[in-house]
């Protein structure tokens, strides 16, 4: 069994490899080009900021359902200890064990591969367990400091929030840029928005896990068309789940990390942003949201900052 | 046995328990207003980017002098995983256990305490083994976007490092501002560059943790006559150490956090924007500092990002 | 508020405080004399080795109930990696997180407290994040080797499994015990059969978890009366759950381990031996059931076995 | 570049591989009879209980020579908590991440492989990230209750301990078991001893490790003669380290777990038992040795009794 043509014919037509060289690992993270950050800073208007990270807790968006995929587990291992000596100044410190994918995260390149692939036509294989990702492992992401824009396919189709089965198209893309008046474009980072995080902010984990609305197997085309550096939403899969075409499971996984080699987020918080940039009309924004960089990891959370 | 006269005389001088309300969790960084963000992205000339984070890996700084402060332990949870079956997209993921203050971090106020006291007056009591710190934790702190000032010691001294036993004076803040020909205000993050990472980063960490230069127990006062939000350095133990007074342990912990209520970071690697700096003859740019908002933690790991 | 009077009453009937001098750490477990495990190596007739530990997996007991009691989070950290060169011989290791009390476990007797004292009337605050319990961690008991004596209340009661509001009482071990032809004595670890772990094994976590049958706060004086050293069962709650007696919650906890100074162990599997003891109409048996020795810790995997 | 010719012959003369059939997993643990568990039950004499695992603590004996084998960090999750409200009974919880194979541990056959092969001719690719090993973890063990055998290797040459150079032979084999007086046989648990842990008992974690005695790559052969159930010793490396041949690295684990199929225990604290032996001056007992069965595991903790 193997992929389906249908799934070849859109890779064909997205795909990156090459395209920066073949020692490249970092794919369209490359657009984010000095000229591009400069302007990003430039849209700074009001000087707020807003947080797009769930926090990290144990009662995280991870219901189970992923194997190894675990929650925060925070611990502490010094309370109060005086450290040297009775009345001396007193230290606390803590631990965590979690799953680099559990939380508000950006997948690496190296966290999908198909046919044995990953990025830039490497073998699979150099992804191992000593050592994790030899390659495009998220360590080797340069800072995601650039333009960020916001397409509010909820609010630009009347909804608090997507239901399950809907597949976010390139025709509602177009929808959402011309509602938020902004044209995407080279090393812009877009955060698509569902609303769906609404259900696991409400408790239920499993009905945000599943169904889902996420990004439809055809948008890695307008991303690709836009030269997009990276994309993130506010669900679980990123992409719609379950998936559009039958058997054809994580197709945008396979088409943006592996043919393209663009980055992807998931569980990103965008209420508040959303209710922001609605209040100000404004979609563009600079963006702080530079991966913890594990090395060899295939993935890691993220603390992402809108600046308006 | 209690803290001596000398750290009771400082402390009066930077406190601000009550500053902004008895019911404050965030101290200094109130002073990060909208209208510093404005100014702090308007410092961008040339949009380079520089990640100050060291990778986060089991070679990491921590020695195992400080009990419980483990590097991460990153391990592969999921290998090109065909998790839909034979010939479908495969999935790699990964899993890490860390101590929170073992890599480039920031101090919670509630890192420290002393007399039974945390930042703002709380009793210390509220730092529980369930659910860590229920106030001041790292997950109250708002985004820590601002400008940030580089204030290099070690360059300004003509030095590649200082020596292992050279405390930071508020005359090397002095001496480091004029050399930068910038003026610390107001919701800036100082960053103050020793070159005591180098040591590490030639792979001793022995040496690296002890002796190490580090701020003086007299450098608070001058970081509240600034009204800065928060200062980061590029040593383990943040300041001097051994310290400056006998028996007198970790005072610049207890005056920055409980008493100020300012933030502390560590092990930040600031060689590369040094020398960037130093070349642009500029040591003002936008500085993305958000550290990972782990639920009652009292620190947490950061990627920092300085945007020039 | 505090514990009500009927709680101390039967405190005050089994309390064991002083009873093996001020510094005793191990309460009841003083009582497997060489004599007893003399006695419990004579009891083997078949040779025939019955292991009573669930799996340690990620799909363990824990529903996420209990914050923070974690299944294990088993990874690889190296797989066939052949260290000392290409061709030469591969090694695998791994890793894991869990929580102490997470599976087939022993509760050490610092696992409770009431009225800010645990066993041997030690403060409860000896108990600290920084090395754990200092007195009376699963680290201080000595071998649990002894007699093993199953008291299979469910098959005396003729049925698989007793239903989630069937308090085991006195007068049920004393039935058990007789349909076994066994008299309990010193220095025994009596293992209590509910049958409830068939609803885990059968798929239910949540069910397995609340309610379920267990042991009446009655039966903490049956044990004292017959001086055993420890008892383990097949519950998460090892008591009944909810309680009894309203509002009193977790009473066998606080008189088992805090007054009387008796480890318990919870999630043991006993199906098989059922079937074997019945099968060979014998239920006593030698018992090897020692908890991984962790330093501070207030319970401890154990992985028993049963020899027939 | 693969192994040497005499390691394959070496490995011819020990393997078992079809020997219990194509599809068992568990090697030389057949061996273990319900007659020999009889056997091993009768040798109790005294009564006497002695544990030979180390503490399971931050400060064991990893050093950080080997990737990943990290130290049990143990941390608190709950302190005394009232969870059922103020005044009701308090719960102390704690949670633990660690290598598998940091402390006294036993490899499972799974541990080592070469050649692309596992014990009984399986692929080496039956380890995975996602589950551990198919084939073979240390989940499949049984009981690990048998006759144990103290082969006191140290104390037969006279000496404390073995110098670090010294490699124990077939004959050293032979000499201390006739200073035992016992022979070993089928389905024995044989435990040498060279003295090497006093190294770490003493406080030096890297003299420890290496230079190392340990076991002979030709004793392989004089336990596959014997019959022997599994191995354990006093050492981190479990074979002489440095090896005897130059390039020929991990021989013995290779032709014990990969050939023969025989299980290997390191890091046991055999000084007490070595006393106890001594005086008594007998060397068989019962060796109560079941290892955490961890799902999908290449090996486990263990907290071994001998009952004498």
């Amino acid at each position: 069994m193997s992929l389906p043509p249908e799934f070849h014919a859109l890779a064909k037509r997205v795909n990156n490899w090459g395209r920066w060289g073949a020692d490249d690992e970092i794919g369209t993270l490359n657009l984010i080009t000095a000229a591009v950050v400069r302007e990003a800073a430039a849209t700074v208007r009001t000087g707020r900021r807003i947080p797009l990270a769930l926090p990290l807790q144990q009662d995280g968006v991870q219901s189970g359902l992923i194997p190894g995929r675990v929650n925060p587990l925070h611990t502490m291992v010094q309370i109060n200890q005086e450290i040297f000596g009775p009345g001396t100044v007193a230290i606390s410190d803590d631990a965590v064990t979690m799953g680099l994918q559990a939380a508000t995260h950006w997948d690496a390149l190296t966290h999908a591969s198909h046919g044995g692939r990953i990025y830039n036509g490497r073998p699979a294989g150099t992804v191992t367990a000593h050592g994790g990702a030899q390659f495009s492992s998220i360590a080797t992401a340069p800072p995601l400091v650039s333009r960020g824009v916001l397409l509010d396919v909820a609010r630009t189709h009347g909804v608090e929030r997507l239901p399950g089965d809907h597949a976010v198209t390139p025709e509602d893309l177009d929808a959402a840029e011309e509602f938020a008046g902004v044209r995407v474009g080279p090393g812009d980072i877009v955060l698509v928005r569902t609303g769906q995080i609404q259900v696991y902010l409400a408790g239920d984990k499993n009905a945000y896990a599943y169904p889902s609305p996420g990004l439809s197997v055809r948008t890695p085309e307008w991303f690709h068309a836009r030269d997009v550096a990276a994309v993130a939403d506010d669900t679980l899969t990123f992409e719609i789940f379950p998936p559009e075409i039958e058997d054809l499971w994580m197709p945008v996984h396979a088409l943006d990390l592996v043919e393209m080699g663009m980055l992807q987020g998931q569980n990103w918080n965008l209420e508040t942003l959303s209710t922001a940039c609605a209040q100000d009309k404004r979609y563009a924004f600079l963006l702080c949201a530079m991966p913890e960089p594990f090395a060899g990891a295939t993935g890691a959370p993220v603390a992402p900052v809108a600046v308006l």
